[in-house]
């Protein structure tokens, strides 16, 4: 894979260095495009801008306003389309000196029906949704940082699947404006890339807050809650033992283990995250649902068509809910410094017929707090397997600088 | 002023009694706009829809995406603008039954240079802003219902000048999907009509939440809190004399007044409105700012120039000040049950060339409570002064319920 920081390196030489990073990035896609599929659209050349992240091509999910490239959302209802601005995010990567390398392959307004992608480490393989020509640009090496988001496992999940390191940062901290909306409270703007080390880097040169390329934590001593999730059913044995073994490397580093009781009001939290986002769905989608049904792809017409019937009363429990398992979430994190979990239930599903099961992220994504994924071993298919990092609601730089500490104990590992 | 309830009524008899009522509504519209200027664009003509808003009329802000007609923002960035879908909160309109009677004309993207509208009450007086064509249409009697927007007094602020009833409601509670943001935590959808009942009937019409058409709260035993917002600086003489009248009304009624010494957490939440407008707004219009700063009006540019000063310290010490206010006035409300407050300084700005303070609104709209405004009064140049009537987060049929009753005693004190 394509390491950011080690590109912007070399590209902050000056502008043909910035120039020469991008064209080996347009090869690369060239060369792997055909087999992968991860972009709906790309500029006709990629010019360096100036700034930290000079000379980095970045992959934007195909729900992200752009001004000079259409905006798809996976769907005929916007084919074509094309937006007057640049969504928020788009502008700060390229104020940050980032290029656009194109426009990634999203499933249908970021819900269930497969995009066209497939998984570089098994081209029969799901890349995994919504973000799935980001994550699967990043596995492919075609760029080395792309924009994805997330509603319920969305950046995580597929990031898992193909074996790359993705950050859904808290609930706000990069701008949804501009961003084709699902779910106005749960939706979250993440980013994915080759490690957690280029994760911080560009989350701070996007943002402006230096502290988030935070330095390695000390690992002796730090509070770490195991959460099986078991709400959320079973996962895999390959994720399980991933789940083992970062734990155990991190007992050897000397954390903390703790087995996280999950309070039920957190329980009770992930199974609100099915009637919010069904009540606000079925607003967001409110035009597309009454004028075009008939060109939705079939899961999510079949979706919205059973998500209309919850009620404002159904809504607003749901909301409260959410308050309490904010609530029971920040006491967890009095106790502990950061949580480890499944990233996804296993590897990537051997079909692309199914993007797999959000059912590990969902929680994290409606309670705000950051997650940051990292790949571990291979599962039985020798698929990737990963597991992640949740902090509390603003510690990014916490779940940052921890995520470095275990991928470097991992690489060691290996 | 056409009442929303009275005309649904009529409408109510069938599909031409329904477009009788739009034919009205069109030629009152055609013989005043030459004066009032409200609206931005309208369609050739009205067609009446079906459901309990049939055969109303509704003005729709300019900073509302809308899939048949322009949505200019109100800048020439935007000019000729048309969005792909309509808004949510455009096709739950249409679900309910009403008819687009057009865009009206908003302050550019929402800020504070004045749009081409003038106050019905007075054509050299301003409307405010900056859903100055929603509530000119409204107080004009061109249409029974309008849709509005509030970041900092927005709603509120133009339906005291003009003399209209308007609810800003909580936070959320109305979808913002599809309407140019300005800032994400604060940007709340709103409506303007006639009277404090015609916002019920057409508030709990448009969300399917019955118990916003709420009836008359009983005022006896009321603990009702009465807030000067002393942080916010002085009001003028009009606007404490319709205060001083309505509480004097309510106490004859038997309602508990109290004065409100406000915690000091809500002075400082409402002087973390700025900071935290300032980052969100610099994003939100980082596209116009990067791209089109020489075409954005200059009020706005002078506002985006000096805004993204604020650092993400400041932000996030903003949405900490405010989390705080949410939770003192949580506080608040267990020992009240609505507060009154001014709901602009004064009259309407003798002038077209300002859209008048929000310091009266500002921090209501930070801590997502619902906020109803009723006129009362006149002012020294003979235009509406009007009030306030503030209740708990999600408590919108309480407000609307004690602001019809209050409504009802102003009434009959004419």
């Amino acid at each position: 894979m394509l390491r950011a920081r080690e590109i912007a390196r070399l590209a902050a030489a000056g502008q043909d260095a910035a120039a020469a990073e991008l064209k080996r990035c347009e090869a690369l896609i060239s060369a792997r495009e055909g087999d992968i599929r991860a972009f709906a659209s790309r500029p006709a050349q990629l010019e360096p801008g100036t700034g930290p992240l000079a000379g980095i091509a970045c992959g934007v999910k195909d729900i992200v306003d752009t001004a000079d490239l259409p905006t798809g959302m996976g769907s005929s209802i916007y084919d074509g389309w094309q937006p007057r601005a640049d969504a928020p995010i788009v502008t700060a990567l390229k104020a940050a000196g980032a290029t656009i390398a194109g426009k990634t392959h999203t499933t249908a307004f970021a819900f269930l029906d497969p995009a066209p992608t497939r998984n570089p480490h098994d081209l029969n393989a799901s890349p995994g949704g919504s973000s799935s020509g980001s994550a699967a640009a990043v596995a492919a090496g075609m760029v080395p940082l792309a924009i994805g988001t997330q509603t319920g496992g969305s950046v995580i999940r597929p990031a898992a699947y193909c074996g790359v390191a993705a950050i859904k940062p808290s609930y706000g901290l990069l701008p949804t404006v501009g961003i084709k909306t699902f779910s106005w409270s749960l939706d979250t703007a993440g980013l994915m890339a080759a490690s957690a080390d280029d994760l911080g880097f560009a989350l701070a040169a996007l943002t402006g807050r230096a502290e988030l390329d935070a330095p390695e934590a000390g690992l002796k001593g730090l509070r770490i809650g195991v959460a099986r999730q078991d709400f959320a059913g079973a996962a895999d044995a390959a994720s399980d033992e991933a789940l083992r073994r970062i734990t155990a490397l991190a007992a050897g580093a000397g954390a903390k283990l703790v087995e996280l009781a999950s309070p039920p009001a957190l329980a009770e939290a992930f199974h609100a995250h099915g009637p919010l986002q069904d009540f606000e769905a079925t607003q967001a989608l409110a035009w597309e649902y009454a004028e075009r049904r008939a060109a939705l792809p079939p899961k999510l017409r079949a979706y919205l068509d059973s998500a209309r019937n919850v009620t404002p009363r159904q809504y607003d429990e749901a909301r409260r809910l959410s308050r309490r398992g904010r609530a029971a979430c920040h006491d967890v994190f009095t106790e502990i410094d950061v949580v480890i979990s499944y990233a996804a239930p296993g590897e990537a599903p051997a079909t692309l017929a199914s993007t797999g099961d959000s059912k590990f992220n969902r929680l994290w994504t409606l309670l705000g707090t950051p997650c940051l994924t990292i790949p571990l071993t291979k599962g039985p298919r020798g698929l990737p397997v990963s597991f992640q990092v949740i902090g509390r609601f603003g510690a990014d730089d916490e779940v940052i600088a921890v995520a470095k500490s275990l991928e470097k104990l991992a690489a060691a590992e290996v």
